[in-house]
């Protein structure tokens, strides 16, 4: 047993002429190379989707916003009060016009991502009210956080789309979406977010993009340009502003991806197969409300399924009940044949072993589950009540890896090496060997933030852990961002003038 | 997008009656729920297993030891010098003679672990020369650490196998062995690990394990009872230990673990599947070895693929490429219809955020890949220079959400919760409705040392990393100790006779 390195390599200096071609990779327009695993067998889907529309039948789902109501009813759905009855037939219609790939734009072509079963899209860790680094230790998120943040999302390709990182709390509500937007559209070239909070926001960030993008009203509305994400409010309810943007993004023909936050023990019952049916009548209730709004609109499938703590009633992530209920989601979205998205998740304070862990757990089961989005895949902590820069650079190893993954490995007579393998003796080693040599510059993965040296080299260099290595990192990507090839002066001044009007015009006042 | 919990949940205290049943969980025999994932095709597997036989064919195995030469050229294979040349149907024949199942037994029934394709077992990080904890900082391995690894291991049914941790360096080599399988025999009945360090040591081992486990010598030789590991010099060559421990293991019917470490661009090709070439070639050399000392002996095959950084020669763990021969890895054995071990890993210096994630990484791929045992599980550090008392802590979150996903979940009218569904309303909670009330106390997964509470009480609480916190456990681990039932004082008192007398005339010293 003698499982490390021979120690007199583990000190070894560069001797090979840096001269040959660095490794390129695109991580840009992935598709997850795996088999989708399961957890309950295909008669169980059955029921667990039968059930679920019992749930929508006889016991209804709370719909607070009127108009939301009226497309029901006017589907044929029994309307008592707020409360809103769906019969299978609405919804298996529903789900028909709902399409099974659409792609959505970035600001430059190369950034579009494809939103389908079997691709793979990751996000940074979103919604938080905090920020966290140990620059400038923890704090209510701002504007200069958001930019930041999106900097960073700009720098990976392996995080495609862009998401709501941090509440820009420093911004006045009423005007914040144009921040927001407009840090998104100067900042980044990649898919967009916008926050459903009202008809009014949605139409003026909508309005941001489709100019900064010299793209007709038409246009626009032809093709998914950005994104929402809603969360019903579990059990069995739509509040007005999530009913509102499932019907103004299905209307202008942007995708709502529809996540229930159903964690089991306290908005959802205690078992995997509970939070299951609840979290998947809900989903399914809000896509159909996207389809009675405008049939063929982009929708994604969602669902984001932990437990709580008994002990505490604190959310718990990372854990085998998670996972299970990713897997779980994995085959109800395959029972639709949509796609849809997933999350990792951590609950830990602080980016230590338990957060790395917590995000290991919940994304590989995410990845596993063969979820189309994987968000809060980097720097989210305390179960999404801060986002750590530090992290987001530490669990970009994880994503980069996944990456990676579904990149192809080939056997053939080249990389079979069976020349190298005559040209190494017995108990020699390949660094110097021709078919090395050809390959050394490209082979393996270069990592963002591992340290690989050795104990004594490490500690010389001050035993530096990976958050303050990581630390050096993020400071050196905001430092050196540029801006993306799409920013023009002109766009820049027209977006500009927008907001000044808007703002004049006394904003939006998010809707509650 | 509001994916944190409700605030006043957060600090919610338990108001419960502490009653209900406990969480009960068989993490001793596990199979793997996951289909193994590949990363080649068949063809491609195909042809890896014909360029490994014309490895051996052509090229040859390096074999230091007369006596296995000696087997080599009885059963028909060109042996020139010390390099020994195998056709294919000398390599074919001792396969299938190979068990593709067998049971290893440990010092209690409860404790045997099946080993064929689709079973599932983990090892905490073995072989270190150091050792690290927060308390006494790190340090050369000593008797006394390898003694509370033991315990340690012992505690966790998650970790079904004792391996050879860490290196005890206080202990004369020659003695050594004695002090090593006493602490194991005392102080767990888990499956016990033996070194191969030539025929006598290994001898004075099954020795000590058959007498305390009051077994015959025909008993001891009739089934498993402790394996050996076997690592290959690669490239290609077997050193004398190595291959006396293939063939007395195989004489004595106890299973060695054949594991070629091929770090690719260093001992093996800069390719996953040139590594995975000469990696498969090693192994089957080695099994040949095993069936041709005794057809029909036990053996696993097995291998520890990763890559170094090409800047400096140092082992890399946690890779995309690790993960790749991992899964290939998979595939060949497989194709051989063997049980087989993998590897978790991880080359950080501290255990921190890069530990965490290279072990995670690393245990996911050899999961995904249907590893039968997985090694490094928990502790192992710096590329397997040190393991760390609280990474073993840590790691062990994993292991046991590992553990966790192999239990079945079921969707079934009483799980799937309709009637809770029915009796909560919208917007409201499941704390408190009969549905949770019958299942909260067993409901979930219970964390080893993850901390689930806010950032305000954590805070409070000392804002404690989960490394800190893990010294507090592994201390109470150690400190809390119980020998199992199979230590009797008879048994202990002719195990100290044993060794007594053994030392008395010297022990026996390791042949390298």
């Amino acid at each position: 047993m003698q499982e490390q390195a021979p120690p007199m390599r583990r000190g070894r200096k560069r001797a090979l002429a840096d001269t040959t071609p660095r490794r390129t990779v695109n991580y840009r327009q992935l598709r997850n190379p795996f088999t989708p695993q399961n957890v309950f067998s295909e008669d169980e889907v059955a029921e667990l989707h039968a059930t679920s529309l019992r749930v929508l039948r006889e016991l209804g789902i709370k719909v607070l916003l009127p108009e939301a109501r009226d497309l029901f009813a006017a589907a044929g759905a029994r309307v008592v009060d707020d409360m809103v009855y769906l019969d299978a037939d609405i919804v298996d219609a529903a789900l028909a016009t709902a399409p099974k790939s659409f792609t959505i734009h970035g600001g430059t072509a190369p950034r579009e991502v494809v939103m389908e079963l079997g691709t793979l899209s990751f996000q940074s860790g979103a919604g938080a009210p905090n920020v966290t680094d140990l620059k400038r230790g923890r704090r209510p998120g701002a504007l200069r956080d958001v930019e930041e943040l999106t900097q960073m999302v700009q720098h990976f390709d392996a995080i495609q789309m862009l998401s709501p990182g941090v509440e820009p709390q420093d911004i006045a509500p009423e005007v914040r979406h144009y921040a927001f937007t407009k840090a998104q559209l100067t900042l980044s070239d990649k898919v967009p977010f916008v926050f459903s909070r009202g008809s009014e926001q949605v139409r003026d960030c909508f309005e941001m993009i489709r100019a900064f993008r010299d793209l007709s009203k038409a246009e626009f509305r032809a093709k998914p340009h950005c994104y929402t994400i809603i969360n019903t409010n579990s059990p069995r309810q739509i509040d007005i502003p999530m009913a509102q943007g499932l019907i103004d993004f299905a209307r202008y023909g942007q995708p709502s991806v529809v996540t229930p936050f159903c964690l089991m023990g306290a908005m959802a019952p205690v078992t995997v197969a509970g939070a299951l049916v609840l979290s998947h009548a809900e989903a399914m209730a809000a896509i159909t409300l996207t389809q009675l709004a405008n049939p063929g609109a982009p929708v994604m499938y969602g669902s984001f399924s932990s437990n709580v703590d008994m002990k505490s009633g604190a959310p718990a992530f990372g854990t085998p009940e998670q996972v299970k209920a990713s897997l779980g989601t994995g085959q109800m979205a395959r029972h639709l044949g949509l796609p849809w998205r997933n999350a990792a998740g951590c609950a830990a304070n602080i980016n230590d072993a338990q957060a790395a862990h917590e995000t290991e757990i919940s994304a590989w089961g995410a990845l596993m589950a063969g979820a189309t989005v994987i968000i809060h895949a980097a720097g989210w902590l305390e179960g999404g009540l801060s986002v750590s820069y530090e992290k987001f650079i530490t669990d970009m190893e994880m994503v980069q890896v996944m990456a990676e993954l579904c990149t192809p490995t080939a056997a053939n007579e080249a990389t079979m090496a069976f020349e190298a393998l005559k040209e190494v003796q017995p108990g020699g080693h390949f660094f110097g060997c021709a078919h090395t040599m050809e390959r050394y510059a490209s082979a393996f993965y270069a990592p963002v933030v591992a340290d690989w040296s050795n104990f004594g080299t490490w500690t010389e260099r001050g035993a530096l852990d990976a958050s303050t290595r990581a630390t050096a990192l993020w400071q050196e990507i905001v430092a050196t961002h540029k801006p993306p090839a799409n920013v023009t002066p002109e766009r820049l001044r027209a977006l500009n003038a927008f907001i000044a009007a808007r703002t004049a015009e006394g904003g939006a006042f998010p809707v509650s």
